[in-house]
């Protein structure tokens, strides 16, 4: 049986983004920190790993980009995943009843329209949106209140009072599939890359041009400072294409005459969005 | 005297850039949201905003590059600040009498390590951090304390427990200051923009050869799904140089011709980075 590792509780959205790239086939082993989801990929030959990397209303997520750079670690696949986010409470509590609502500081910070509308109510920073759901159902709080996934409420056996508080609906995750193996890509699917520039004028454009002469399309870039070299950039790009096909062999090979360090992160198919 | 709106309570980072970036001679106004300092600002035409634009840690504060698409204003200049956490409370109050933690939500994100170490704590999430300073000394609290800048606990006489309770030390925000005017720039400077292209192979490429073409540093770039528009993407990319220059003013006419959109958000002298 595959295993799984993720950040967070037993309904977690990064669970239910690896529960939907595996399927039933996985065992999905909860983990409490980013690091840890990493550490386990890289102990286990036949272990993945799942953490997010980007959001659409709050941009990417460094933390996991610097661990990607420690970690030998291959991008395997990729999820898209819509954050709803939910209110859900011990069944039968009303929501007149409820004191302090519990959730991750960001999924509050994601509520924040929610949450100053609500009087005479505490939001209460808690280590993981699943986590809190779990702990309301555990201590069988009457007057308390969780904020996270529906797949929490239905782990938990909570009912859900308000639906969709998020204040932004477009709110969309892009998590990473981990392994130390990388995966054979016949077909064109994704490629993500980090690569670090010179600062002097042209240098990430002669950079890119290794993959516009070949018409090879790009589909996201990011630069960031270069920590700890303050003169470099970094850039983190993802292309369409395959290392099998030999333009994009040949563009990676000009890629390494144009710049002062790449690593190719991983190749695999475009994820699907679930929603 | 001029005014400048940002959002928080007095005592926040916002604020604290507003006034490196004007010193004494302006009056800070807090505001409650990003959106309000972008409608004081707009609907004021002696008046300036402060918000912050980007994050060393968390990335793009992508609200406001959202916010400035949305509103006819002008980046007219930058700061950027290192952020520093502290745990304050009432004087002579001991760390062992707190049992709650008071700050905003992505603030007790940020301090997230030093939060687990804590027992029987709970961090509660408020709508600002020096907002979560200025309740604690309104209500005397004498086993609550706030998680906030140094400027915040001298603002309101709060002392301070545990300094630099921040995960990651290399955190900086980087503030841009906003007006309806826009800003005469006669030295080489900073230019931001945002444009957008077709999504085709070499596209971006393209654009950004009309940078590279006349020698023109590029200093950061971003690519996001243009919203609504599911076949484009919007570029950020700030750039080296003065719209007096010649060749900045070409590079701008050329960069027309070759996207479907394109907007300069300003130019301004590079920020000073205070610790």
């Amino acid at each position: 049986m595959l295993t799984v590792a993720y950040q967070g509780e037993s309904g977690a959205f990064s669970e239910q983004a690896g529960r939907a790239y595996f399927g039933a086939r996985a065992r999905l082993v909860p983990m409490e920190s980013f690091k840890d989801v990493f550490e386990f990929a890289t102990g286990h030959p036949s272990g993945f790993g799942v953490v997010p990397l980007e959001n659409s209303v709050f941009g990417s997520v460094h933390q996991n980009y610097d661990l990607l750079l420690k970690h030998k670690l291959h991008i395997v696949g990729e999820v898209k995943l819509r954050i709803q986010l939910h209110l859900m409470a011990m069944p039968g509590v009303p929501m007149k009843a409820i004191r302090s609502i519990y959730s991750h500081p960001q999924a509050l910070g994601q509520c924040e329209d929610f949450l100053r509308l609500q009087k005479n109510v505490s939001a209460v920073a808690y280590y993981d949106t699943a986590g809190a759901a779990k702990m309301v159902r555990e201590e069988g709080r009457k007057n308390a209140a969780a904020i996270a996934s529906a797949r929490a409420a239905a782990t938990y056996g909570l009912s859900i009072l308000r639906r969709n508080i998020e204040s932004n609906h477009r709110n969309y995750t892009r998590f990473i599939v981990l392994s130390r193996k990388s995966r054979r890509l016949d077909k064109a699917g994704k490629i993500s890359l980090v690569f670090a520039v010179k600062d002097v004028a042209g240098a990430l454009f002669k950079a890119l041009a290794v993959f516009a002469l070949r018409d090879i399309n790009m589909l996201k870039i990011e630069s960031r400072p270069h920590v700890g070299k303050p003169w470099e950039y970094l850039f983190y790009l993802d292309i369409e294409g395959s290392p099998a096909e030999e333009r994009v062999l040949q563009a990676l090979n000009h890629l390494d005459e144009l710049t002062t360090f790449v690593r190719v992160l991983g190749a695999y198919p475009n994820g699907k969005t679930l929603i």
